[in-house]
C-alpha cells in the first residue's frame, strides 16, 4: 500500500500514512489534536477539516452533514474522509479545541471553578392558583424561589413577562426559572435545568473565536471561529478608527458588523452542539479595548491619541438582545471583561485570569504579541501591564516579502551545513516569509555572523570570512545588503525571497519595543530575571514561535528560555472561565481594578532602554 | 351686536356672549377652565379647542400653529378664534388641565412632595485627562459624582456609552449626569440640569391621557389625550382579550397600538411645551390590569376567567426604549404603578395615592366607575379593594336608547310642574340617553312614583294616580311599560327616546353591583356609614354624576351625599405624583403591597347583599 504525506496546518505537522486512512486517524498518528465529539462515528458532524490540497475519499457519505458549498470549499469530516493523495489539511480552531488544550496544559489543571456559573436554573413545582390563592404568576415564581432560599430583587421584565403566563400553564405549573445575581432572567415551561448554556467570545482584530459551554457542568461543547468582518474596514485598530472618523455613522457600521458576526457564531455553535440557542443565557466577551468599545457601542476614537483615554474601563453589562443577539434567550446577559487601559484591553485581563498569574506566588511575565505587544508582569500581590507599539512585523507586514502564515510562507529557517535551509507552509514554493520565519531567519543569520549585534547586515565585501554558501546569498538591494532565503527557483515569486536590511530594522524595532516593555514593567515591579517563574507566550504568535529563537533575537532574556510556555488563546480561555465560574468572573473584575497600567509614553527612561533593547544579543 | 350661544363640552356649560368674542373670553365668562399658558397671546399654540358645530373667525392667523388637517378637523386656538355663530366647542383634557384641578381641589393641596423626583441631574466640571490622569471617561464621571456624595452602583450601558466620550469633549469636560436610584442613565454635554422632564400616562380602555412634568420643580407643563387606538380591536377589556386569543399574534398588535399612542402623546407634549423629548427621562403609567399588561407585553388572558390571575402584580420597570418610546432620552425609565389584582389595576393604586386615603385618619370610600366599578375602602391602617362587574349601563351601553355623552345625548332630566324636562348635550334634538341622563331619569321617575322601589315600572293601567303629563309618557314596549323621555318631535330618531323596563333593570344591576361592592368592602373593613369621612368619585363618570341623584338611586347611602366629592382623573394624578415625587413612588409600591383584594366572586354573602342592593331606596 502506498504511503501519503499529510500535513496538518496551522501546526505544520507532517504524517506519513497509508492511503485510505481517515483524516482523524492520520491526526492521531501525528499527535495532532482533532476533536471528534461523537468518537468518530460520523454522527455529530463537528470534526470539519478543510482540505487545502490533495484528494480525499468517501465524499458522498458526508453530504448529509456538509452542504454543496462547504464541499466545494474543501470542507470534509475528519472521521469519514480518507487520505487518497498527499494532503495539506487546515484544522480550524474549533476542531483543534484551543481552550481545552489550554486548560489541560497549564497550571489551570487544578482550577477551582467554585460554585459554578453565576447563571443558574431552578426547577419549580408551583401551587396552582385558585380563588383562595390569587397570587399573580410572577409572585408565584418568586415566592417558590424564595422558599428554596433564592431571593431575587430584580426582574428583567421585558425578558420575563412576554412568555410567563403561558409557561406556567404549558406544563401544569411546573416551570424552570433562570436567574443570576438576584435577577430573574426567564421562566420556562417544564424542567429545563440541564439545558443551560453560555458563550465566550474572543473578539480579535482579525479573528473572532467563540466557545460554547454547558454551564451546569462547565463543559466545553464546541468552538468555532470566523474572520472579523471588520477587516473590510481596515486591517488594524487604527485604520478602523479612521473609518469611524470618516464614515459619518460613528461606530455603528463596525458595531453592526461585529455583532452580526457574533450572532452567527452563536447560531453556529448551537447547531454544532445540537442545542436550542434560546437556552444560551450568557455571553462573555474579551477583546482589545478598541474592539470591545466598538462592540458595545462606545466611542474608541480617543484611544489612539494621547493621552489614550478609553470610554469605559469596567465590565460592560447589557442585555444581549440590545447588542444584536436575537437568537439567544431573551433574558441573556452580555458582559465584557474589564479593560485595563486604552491599549491594554479585556483580552489581557483574560490572559491574566486564565494563566492564574494574579494569584500565584512568584513573578510571571505574560506577552501577547499582535500588532501591539501587551505585557503583564506580576504575581499575587501586584500586576503591571503595558503595551508597546510593536508594529506588524511579527505578522509579516511592512516586511519586503512578509506575509501571514499561509500556504507558501517560509515558516522555519535552519542553519545547516554552513547554509540556510527553509521550510514553507504546505511545502509549497516559497511565496514570502511569515513572523516565525522572520525570527528564524534573523536568528540564523545572527548565529552565522551575517547580521551583527547592531542589526547591521554585512555587505558582500565584508563577508569574505563566511562560508561560501552564505556569501552566495548576499545581494545588494536599494544600496543595502539583503539575504536570499529562497532562490528564484525555489520561489513562486518572480525572483528570490529575500530578507532586507530594512526588514531586519523592522524586526529590531518590533522586538525592541516588546523587550523594552518587558524590562520596564519588570523594573516597575521590582522583578529580576532570576525571580521570573514563567514567561507565558499568549496568542497565535506565542503558540507558533520557537522560544529559543525568540531569545536568540532578544525578545526576552536567554536565561528564561526554559521557563517559556505557550498558553494558546489565553484571552479566550479567560472569557470562558469568567463565563463558567462566577468566582472567576469576580476575579476578572478585581484584576481590572488591581492591574496597574504603565504608560510607556510618559516615561523618561523609555528611549534609553529602547536604544539598548534594539540591539540583538551578543554571542557569549 | 348679536349674542351667540357657546356651549363648552364635556362640561356642558352654556354661555351667551357677543359675536366676535374670543373662545378664551367666552370660556372665562362661563367659568370654564381653558388653559392658555402664554396668557392668550397666540404664542404657545396650546389652547387648542375643537369646534363641533358652528363658525369661528380669524382662522387664517392660526395657520402658523395648526396644520391644514387640524383645521379641517375643527381645531382652533382658543385665544385667537372668535365666536361667529352659535357654537359647540369640545375642550380636550389638555386645555382643561385635569390634574391641576385635582391637585388644587383635593386634600392634596398641602401635598408633601418630599425631596422630589427620583430622577436627578448633576452638573459636573471634570478634570481634563492627561498622561498623569488616564482614567476612562466613565470613571471620570462616576468619580466626580461620588465626590458630590452621589454613589452610583449601576450604569445603563446601552444608554450611556454611545454618546459618552463626545459629551465629555463637546464642552470642555463640563457635563450633566442623569441618574436615579443608584443608576447612571445618561451623560450630556454642558449644563442641562434644568432640562429634566417626565411624563405620566393614564392608559384608559377608551382614553389615554398624558401629563408632562418638569421634574426639578414638579411643575405640570402640558396635558394631552387621545382615544386609545385599541378601540379598533374592541370597546372593552374582554373583547380586546378575545382579539388577543384569536389574532395569532398574542398581545403584540395591541401592545404596539398602545405604545405607538403613548409615543405620539409624549412627542405632542414635548411640542406643546417646546422642550426636547430627549430630555424626558421617566414615564409613569397607570391603567387597569389588562391595559397595563398589554402595554408591557405581559399576557392578560387569564384575568377575565376564574380565578382571575394577572401575570404581574408589582411595578413593572423597563427601559422606555424597549417599549417603543424612541423619542425620549435613551436611558429613560418606564415604570408602572403596581396592580392590586386582575380586576383592580394600577389605576386604582393611582386613585388611592392621589386622594391620600391610604395615609389619612378616618375611613374613605373611593369609587371609580367604568365598565367595572372599582371600589376601595380604607384609611391609614387598612385598604380593601374590590371590583364589581357593573356592566356598561353607566356608559350608555345595553340601554335601549343608550349612548355615550356626545352631542344630542340626554344628559339631565328634571321633574318640573308634574312632568319631565330634559336637557341634551349641545342642545340638540335628542339622539339618546347617556349615563348621567339615565340616572337622572330613573331618579325622577322614582320620585314621581312611576318606578317603584323594586324597580318595577307602573303600566298605564296602574298609573291613574299620577299627574296627566306623566301618565301620557307611559307606553308599552315588548309587553312591558316604558317612559317617553323625548317625544318623536323632540327626537332626532325615528320615534321617541324612551326608558324601558329593561333599561331600569340594567341600571339596577349596575348600581346594585357597585353598592354591593361598597357595602361588602365596608363590612370587611369594619366601617359603618357614620364613620365614612368622604365618598370619592373618580373618573369621568364621577366628575359628571350629580351625587344627590346617585344617592337617589342608591349608588351609595343617602347620608353620605354631603361627603361625596368628585376627584376627577385621580388615577392619572396618582401616576403624576409617583413621577414627580420619589416619596410618592415608594408609597405607590407600599399601596400595592398593602391593599387587600376582596374577591366578591368567592363570597357567600354576595348574592344576599346584591338582592338587597338591587332595590332602589324607599322614600322616607
Amino acid at each position: 500500500m502506498s504511503e501519503c504525506d499529510v500535513k496538518f496546518e496551522p501546526d505544520n505537522v507532517h504524517v506519513q500514512i497509508p492511503k485510505g486512512t481517515t483524516l482523524l486517524d492520520a491526526a492521531k498518528a501525528g499527535a495532532v489534536s482533532l476533536l471528534a465529539p461523537c468518537g468518530g462515528q460520523g454522527i455529530c458532524g463537528r470534526c470539519r477539516c478543510q482540505i487545502i490540497e490533495g484528494e480525499t475519499g468517501r465524499t458522498e457519505v458526508q453530504r448529509e452533514k456538509l452542504s454543496d458549498e462547504d464541499l466545494a470549499k474543501g470542507w470534509r469530516l475528519g472521521c469519514i474522509a480518507t487520505v487518497e493523495s498527499d494532503l495539506v489539511v487546515h484544522l480550524p480552531a474549533d476542531v483543534r479545541g484551543t481552550v481545552a488544550a489550554i486548560l489541560e496544559d497549564s497550571s489551570l489543571d487544578d482550577i477551582e471553578l467554585g460554585p459554578g456559573a453565576e447563571i443558574r436554573k431552578h426547577y419549580l413545582e408551583l401551587a396552582e392558583p385558585s380563588l383562595e390563592d390569587q397570587r399573580d404568576d410572577l409572585s408565584r415564581v418568586l415566592d417558590a424561589l424564595a422558599a428554596e432560599d433564592v431571593q431575587l430583587d430584580t426582574v428583567d421584565f421585558p425578558a420575563v413577562l412576554p412568555g410567563l403566563s403561558e409557561a406556567l400553564r404549558a406544563d401544569e405549573f411546573r416551570v424552570t426559572a433562570v436567574h443570576r445575581e438576584g435577577v430573574l432572567m426567564g421562566v420556562e415551561p417544564g424542567n429545563t435545568v440541564n439545558e443551560c448554556y453560555g458563550v465566550a467570545v474572543d473578539l480579535g482584530t482579525t479573528t473572532v473565536v467563540a466557545y460554547l459551554a454547558h454551564l451546569p457542568t462547565s463543559t466545553q461543547l464546541a468552538v468555532t471561529s470566523e474572520v472579523n468582518p471588520q477587516v473590510a474596514y481596515g486591517d488594524d485598530v487604527v485604520s478602523r478608527i479612521t473609518h469611524i472618523n470618516e464614515s459619518g455613522r460613528g461606530v455603528r457600521t463596525l458595531s453592526e458588523a461585529a455583532r452580526e458576526c457574533v450572532r452567527e457564531l452563536v447560531a453556529r455553535l448551537a447547531k454544532m452542539a445540537g442545542i436550542d440557542p434560546r437556552h444560551v443565557y450568557g455571553v462573555r466577551l474579551v477583546g482589545n479595548s478598541t474592539m470591545s468599545h466598538i462592540f458595545v457601542g462606545a466611542d474608541p476614537r480617543n484611544i489612539p491619541q494621547a493621552p489614550y483615554i478609553p470610554g469605559v474601563h469596567r465590565s460592560v453589562i447589557a442585555p444581549a438582545r440590545e447588542l444584536g443577539m436575537s437568537d439567544v434567550a431573551r433574558g441573556a446577559r452580555f458582559c465584557t471583561l474589564p479593560n485595563i487601559a486604552g491599549w491594554v484591553g479585556s483580552d489581557t485581563v483574560g490572559v491574566i485570569l486564565s494563566t492564574g498569574m494574579h494569584r500565584l506566588e512568584g513573578a510571571r511575565v505574560a506577552i501577547d504579541i499582535g500588532t501591539n505587544g501587551e505585557i503583564v508582569v506580576g504575581d499575587e500581590n501586584r500586576l503591571v501591564a503595558c503595551s508597546t507599539a510593536a508594529g506588524p512585523a511579527f505578522e509579516g507586514a511592512q516586511i519586503k516579502h512578509g506575509m501571514r502564515g499561509a500556504s507558501g510562507a517560509i515558516d522555519h529557517v535552519f542553519l545547516e551545513n554552513d547554509d540556510l535551509r527553509i521550510t514553507t507552509i504546505g511545502d509549497q514554493a516559497s511565496r514570502g516569509i511569515c513572523g516565525t520565519g522572520l525570527i528564524d531567519a534573523v536568528a540564523c543569520l545572527l548565529d552565522a555572523g551575517l547580521i551583527l549585534e547592531t542589526g547591521r547586515m554585512l555587505p558582500e565585501a565584508e563577508a569574505g570570512h563566511l562560508p561560501d554558501a552564505l556569501q552566495a546569498r548576499i545581494v545588494t538591494l536599494d544600496d543595502a545588503p539583503a539575504a536570499i532565503l529562497a532562490t528564484a527557483e525555489e520561489s513562486a515569486l518572480d525572483g528570490p525571497v529575500v530578507l532586507t536590511q530594512r526588514d531586519v530594522r523592522q524586526l529590531q524595532l518590533a522586538k525592541g519595543a516588546i523587550a523594552t516593555g518587558v524590562r520596564i514593567a519588570m523594573n516597575e515591579c521590582g522583578v529580576e530575571v532570576a525571580d521570573v517563574q514563567e514567561i507565558l507566550l499568549a496568542g497565535a504568535f506565542g503558540s507558533y514561535v520557537n522560544p529559543g529563537r525568540a531569545a536568540d533575537i532578544g525578545l526576552f532574556p536567554r536565561e528564561l528560555v526554559d521557563r517559556a510556555r505557550a498558553v494558546g488563546n489565553a484571552a479566550g480561555a479567560g472569557a470562558y472561565l469568567a463565563l463558567v465560574s462566577a468566582d472567576h468572573g469576580a476575579q476578572a473584575s478585581l484584576i481590572g481594578d488591581r492591574a496597574e497600567y504603565l504608560e510607556l509614553a510618559g516615561r523618561l527612561d523609555f528611549d534609553m532602554v529602547f536604544a539598548d533593547e534594539m540591539l540583538f544579543p551578543g554571542s557569549e
